[in-house]
């Protein structure tokens, strides 16, 4: 087991296999020294952990829960493409997507879910660049996606 | 003709000419070996071929077919960079946007549009990691935007 | 002081100090060649030059200069990750999310307000690819925010 799944393991999360998509997509790609992951919902054994709009149906703090569950997810993705997730550098870029009412302004807070089970994953190489942004709505009714690219050692 | 090109003059594609936005910016960037689009509107000849918001004004279907079209323009924003499409090597990553009624969440099923069409001009090149959100609004109430991230041969 | 921050100095604009966010996230990040910045506020001084629906209590002229903005504190992320702003070779892309009310579809020209000031900072450089696109809501109600990916000089 990786450290990062270890570190995973002492707080009680667990990176799950992955199902890749049937269609023209994939969870993640490896280009050069990157991986970029495709945008993660918050499935749990292949069903959403929450639907709704953020400050409408679904309150922050469960928001930044489901956006926690997407970082697992993006964690997956990477782990589907390389194997051994010791093999992350840095995790460079994140953005979030948080399907909000209009009347939601709390974004960065909901994405910090996504935020702080990286670092927690990755220690220093998993603090990265992020932008959080409130969209209209997302896959499935999905109240929160995440993407991420990292930087994996050749 | 690239090889690219053929396989979708096959299908009954062509890949545009493009016009330069006059602007600050341009239709595609190469920095080493990635191309990044702008994001790309179903413009066909310089008129945008549908309007409205997907689940409201405009179908799922008809906007897989505009996502189609965003695809051919990002194709066509490539290769305006490097001038023959089949130094592309991987197309890496797609973004897409679609224009979304609150209670639509079919976006995957839109953005597969631009997916399809990308796996079949580039084969196993053209399949990519994605994410598909809806946003409350795109430029000149284009249904659908889509950018892509390619890596190209040196 | 850099040429970049001379040709700002010329039309008024200075590059702030940045103040990095207490969260598992910064305001950049270098990776090989390339500098990711978080997504930007139109922060001036810690605090939101404006908020609010762009179409509805924003008007599209004062968006663009809240985009101006929003470049300048993405300028000042970039230097805060390598000093010296001549360093940056080429501007490779902007994304620009714009708070918009469902019927506002002028997001390229607010938008511009970044994509100007970046031609002005970094001349011929400073010219990127770009999407553009309408959300639903931003954090704090921002009217717009603004990430950029530039290429640096080894």
């Amino acid at each position: 087991m990786s450290n990062v799944e270890q570190r995973l393991a002492e707080i009680g999360r667990t990176v799950p296999d992955v199902v890749p998509p049937v269609a023209a997509y994939i969870p993640a790609v490896r280009s050069g020294s990157y991986i970029y992951t495709s945008g993660q919902l918050p499935m749990v054994a292949g069903a959403l952990t929450g639907t709704g709009k953020v400050g409408a149906e679904v309150t922050a703090e469960d928001a930044k829960e489901l956006a926690a569950t997407c970082a697992i997810n993006a964690i997956a993705a990477v782990k589907s493409v390389i194997g051994d997730l010791d093999k992350v550098v840095r995790v460079v870029k994140v953005v979030g997507f948080v399907a909000s009412d209009p009347s939601f302004t709390g974004q960065p807070g909901v994405i910090n879910g996504a935020s702080e089970l990286l670092k927690q994953a990755f220690g220093d190489a998993g603090v990265h660049a992020r932008s959080a942004v409130g969209v209209a709505v997302l896959p499935l009714d999905a109240p929160v996606e995440v993407e991420i690219i990292v930087e994996v050692a050749d």
